[in-house]
């Protein structure tokens, strides 16, 4: 796929038709409830409705594409963890022993791993997408993270798993990643897509201490001097400061948002991806579902930029798509609610007194 | 069952053992994620631990009891919708087609539909639990609600349907209710057991306007001021303004805790009674986990009361159980994380440099 090709799918992507929140809303106000009773699950399943232009969709079919990629930049100590977690957390993945694994099954939802640039040779390893583009970004300390044409091919695996998803009867999507030191690439993305100061957007990661944090945020500010990403083309600032999972996210966000598939996204990461998405198609925010706040002070500034109001706080932090899988289980429940629940007729349940 | 042996069951209740806290966090450490990146769902497992004295409990097997009676006070005109609409939902509950069995399917739980005192003759209707104390509770504003041996009898269906759920393997308990009017006496119990203002604590129940809601805070100032609820005293309190529903309810609790099985509670009438079994032996509050926080606005003075953060934040104000649904999903799947999430030392995934 090159930009000519992505700026095609970009064009795909349509506003939601009203008429569709008027006919979903019609439905929920004939349930047996009273009217507006189920507060966000009613506005979730209108705008499944939406988004899907379907009076009855389906979520049934739920999938989490987990991204997984290195990281140059972990070189630079801003992470507790070593590079080899994010190889080694991939196998935990494929053996189903990760927190994805156990709360994917929980949500019912299929996890599918993608190895956008994970540091490890995986050959012959069976159950991982292999959709490598090199071995980790290059360090953004010190240079871009990875040339333009990989930050288009990293967009471009994102909405090809999309139209897969599509093709396999995939329902509803869920985002997630692993990545050692990627809280580092997502706080850069954010400061530069929000411009909120980098103190307040750069957070503890995986549980760095304060002198760690103080550092993390000098390399930020060091790697955005050094690259001048420019906010009006997010494939640039993808480029200079991303990482492959996060093209990956934001590609998928694409794919999904051309394609009218609705896409639970996850924390701080998958919101840095769904930033670079937004600033690429700023209707992609009308395809998303936030699944929750997370601990990560960036997430906050990112949610408010994309208009998103996140349907949980649980103090997560984790990643890998955990908070979206949670997330996922409350679209498929409000869009139950919408199929499954009896009308006032059929019911033969008295209507309110105003309304006999 | 008479007050002695309520008295007894309340006795049984036991503070959580401090020493499953840090058993069950020494579990959740080990697990291959940063410590403490599941937030609240690992708190969630903790003190499911700590509730069951299980290292491994389980919260597979998921009830939930959805109590329904009717209220005198609906004749005072303080609900937009006629006092039959509790027996109508009675039957739309034993068809699948309300909101709670949606959810409750969403959340792999079963309903069980208790009469505690619906206007309405049930007999040959199966799938019901037959516990009509009386068709409908006096009116409130003209004296009590019900007698104080009525109030102990509501008590004690809760009490014995937690020991069948016991009996029946249920790991997982979840309240609701359903009986038109009842938001009227869950105010008047909450305005004597927070001591908040009623206006405060007093909202729209399914939908009234402005002048039935004035209406409704004066009838509720009258029953309390006509019939003297003792708040030292919440059996009195019970009797004199509140439900057969919402004894119901605050029976289930203490049975549960007597029981050790931990009780996902829904919304306001649940909190109601929540602030009755919490009257009672202020220990169930470490039994109990709040699934969310209502439209309803007494409900943040009852979780006040009750030391409970919510776990969601949804604008629900259906009640039926409905919040607990959504929470029991939540609270199975923090078990789950416990239970099938897999170590550092089994995955071959190396820990944090502070570790090594």
């Amino acid at each position: 796929m090159n930009e000519k090709e992505l700026k095609k799918v970009i064009g795909q992507i349509k506003p939601l038709d009203p008429v569709f929140f008027k006919k979903a809303q019609t439905r929920l106000d004939d349930l047996t409830k009273p009217k507006g009773s189920l507060g966000r699950l009613e506005e979730i399943a209108a705008r499944v409705v939406a988004i899907t232009e379907e009076l009855r969709p389906r979520a049934a079919r739920k999938r989490i594409y987990v991204f997984a990629g290195d990281h140059g930049v972990e070189k630079e100590g801003v992470s507790c963890y070593p590079r080899e977690v994010t190889a080694q957390m991939v196998f935990n993945f494929l053996q189903g022993g990760a927190g994805i694994n156990v709360l994917a099954r929980q949500a019912g939802a299929e996890v599918s791993v993608v190895d956008m640039g994970v540091d490890h040779d995986f050959r012959g390893i069976s159950g991982l997408l292999d959709r490598k583009i090199a071995r980790g970004t290059g360090n953004l300390a010190r240079g871009p993270a990875m040339s333009r044409k990989q930050a288009v091919q990293s967009l471009a695996v994102g909405i090809e798993l999309a139209r897969a998803a599509r093709r396999e009867g995939v329902n509803l999507l869920g985002c997630g990643e692993m990545g050692i030191a990627n809280t580092t690439p997502s706080s850069a993305i954010t400061a530069v897509m929000t411009s909120e100061s980098l103190e307040k957007i750069t957070g503890k990661g995986t549980g760095i201490d304060p002198e760690r944090w103080r550092k993390k945020v000098q390399i930020i500010r060091q790697a955005i001097r050094k690259n001048h990403p420019d906010r009006k083309d997010p494939v640039d600032v993808l480029a200079k400061v991303g990482g492959f999972e996060i093209g990956g996210i934001a590609g998928l966000i694409l794919g999904a948002a051309s394609l009218r598939i609705p896409v639970v996204i996850d924390g701080f990461i998958s919101g840095a991806g769904a930033l670079i998405a937004a600033g690429l198609s700023p209707r992609v925010g009308e395809y998303l579902f936030a699944s929750h706040l997370s601990v990560e002070p960036g997430h906050r500034a990112i949610l408010k930029a994309l208009r998103q109001k996140p349907l949980m706080e649980l103090d997560l932090r984790l990643g890998e798509g955990t908070g979206a899988a949670l997330g996922m289980g409350l679209v498929e429940a409000a869009v139950r609610v919408l199929n499954e629940m009896a009308a006032f007729s059929e019911a033969k349940v008295s209507r309110e007194n105003s309304n006999q």
